[in-house]
């Protein structure tokens, strides 16, 4: 694949998730030209996906008035495992889309050049680039969310190690053999500090008869414990989301400073929804915890800081690796 | 400095302990030529120490009858924290040894060339460049000893991050908030799987009426547990020593599959003198835990074996640091 960008100025960055699809046309500064949205309809056949992703690039090109020919590439986050080389999802567990040939069947389709990795890598890749760790070397992403998702920056570069998956920073270990995870696994830090963990535990608290306001705001529906309705329930003190959010805090705090001892990223970015919503009761929970957690000479170097990107954090990271791989290509 | 090998053949490894410092003239291949052995006097002025280092790479060069004209350069391992590119020991534990110019000092007298690291990073990368670890990109070193080292090769390089003194993987947190850690903070590696863990825990048992070999192999006299006592107690199915081999290396292989999510390395090399003398005992557990917490992706990328190099893993890996940063000078 002949992949130089030549005069080219724009590329394709793309947000592959569970729900929807997100495109946009971006320049070499990280300005959005254009964007498109499309639902995933993650269950339908694999075919039927890599048309919607097909569809929602070509979307976002005819939005942004650039021709096609004038665009240098397309980059793509989307949960792994996956190769980044040949740019195919190994397996996923929320989309029907194992084995699939993403990158190989888009550059048959939209005739440039192609380039997969995994989301987390990309969302820290583009905070890198763009975002909160712009001109820093080695930089750890931790994203909370709905699972617990890591990135991880060394000398400039996204690591990949030697199964090109490195990064699960979700499935550090901080309690041996402690909480059960969505991984099979015990006592991942995306055990403890997920929003999946800490619904489980809410439920299981109000079961055993404790009194939330959580449980009027969702109509006893979890599927509608956003982080808008976190937001409420701090707002008005309910001790059992106060507990939850300081308890997932003390335990990401205690991964970001274990992971200082092992790697002394000269920053951690810290993003997801809920942090974006409640940073100022979450990131200095996690900034204390993680200082008890490392050896000064780690912390001195290091800032904790909150993710800049937002929503913007995928299609904006998939651009950037879109320009650094034509780069290196 | 002038730091290239020209035409010479050796270098002089140096393994700087808290007990003996040894060093050995090293050939590109890994030969030893000759070897000098001083002890440390840790608590001697640091002018002192320095004036010791001297003089055992000196006796080094001279019983390896190479000119010391033809030597490249002088690479010494020590424990740490440490600054690799100025070559001095900021602070060490068990040396007076604090804010010493080791390899400005050693460049004046021997006028030559002298690079300085960490004594598991050298260790780790001596096993990269001679030992287990020949030939692999990714590699992590754990060396379980009276403490827990350990040292990251990532991209065929020892990796130094933000403060140069990355990682400290003993501090790997296994249990978040958990057994207290000689470093200050808790629930580290070190807390677990060091032998001044295992003796604290050991000798606790005991002062609660448990009986074991172990006190009379010591008179309990408890800075005679060696590893050679360790294996006598084993041998002798000492149900005490037993169970706190199984629990370190139950430990360390939690340690290991979190980092082999976070890193995915192709190699974990496993060292130490307990490990040395007890690998049927240890590795099997290590492995078996160690699989038990990492993705299926990233085991099947991941060797996990004893260290080759035994006592000389020090002098052999900081012979190969040298060679290394004369190569990159």
């Amino acid at each position: 694949m002949a992949a130089s960008a030549g005069q080219k100025n724009h590329v394709v960055g793309i947000d592959l998730g569970g729900t929807k699809i997100l495109s946009a046309v971006v320049d070499r500064e990280g300005n959005v030209l254009s964007r498109a949205k499309k639902k995933t309809k993650a269950q339908r056949t694999s075919d039927e996906i890599l048309l919607r992703l097909e569809e929602c690039s070509r979307e976002a090109i005819e939005a942004s008035g650039v021709p096609a020919s004038e665009i240098a590439a397309v980059g793509i986050g989307s949960p792994g495992p996956l190769d980044p080389i040949t740019g195919c999802i190994l397996e996923t567990p929320n989309l029907n889309l194992s084995n699939a040939p993403i990158a190989p069947y888009l550059i048959e389709k939209l005739a440039m050049p192609v380039f997969l990795d995994n989301d987390v890598n990309v969302g820290t890749f583009g905070e890198f680039t763009y975002g909160a760790a712009k001109g820093k070397q080695h930089v750890i992403g931790i994203f909370l969310g709905t699972g617990v998702g890591g990135g991880v920056i060394l000398n400039g570069e996204p690591f990949h190690g030697a199964s090109l998956n490195a990064g699960e920073l979700g499935h550090t270990k901080i309690v041996a053999y402690g909480d059960k995870c969505g991984c099979g696994d015990r006592g991942c830090l995306e055990a403890y500090a997920s929003k999946t963990a800490m619904i489980k535990r809410i439920k299981k608290r109000i079961s055993k008869g404790k009194k939330s306001i959580l449980t009027d705001l969702t109509n006893g529906d979890w599927t509608k414990l956003t982080s808008s309705v976190f937001v409420k329930a701090i707002e008005a003190n309910d001790k059992i989301t106060v507990n939850e959010i300081h308890r997932a805090s003390k335990y990401t705090g205690v991964a970001v400073g274990s992971l200082m001892n092992i790697l002394s990223p000269e920053m951690v970015v810290i993003g997801g929804g809920l942090v974006e919503a409640l940073e100022a009761q979450i990131m200095p929970d996690i900034r204390y915890h993680a200082e008890r957690n490392c050896f000064p000479i780690m912390s001195e170097k290091c800032e904790i800081v909150p993710a800049m990107l937002g929503d913007d954090a995928g299609i904006l990271g998939a651009a950037a690796i879109a320009w650094k791989r034509l780069e290196s290509a």
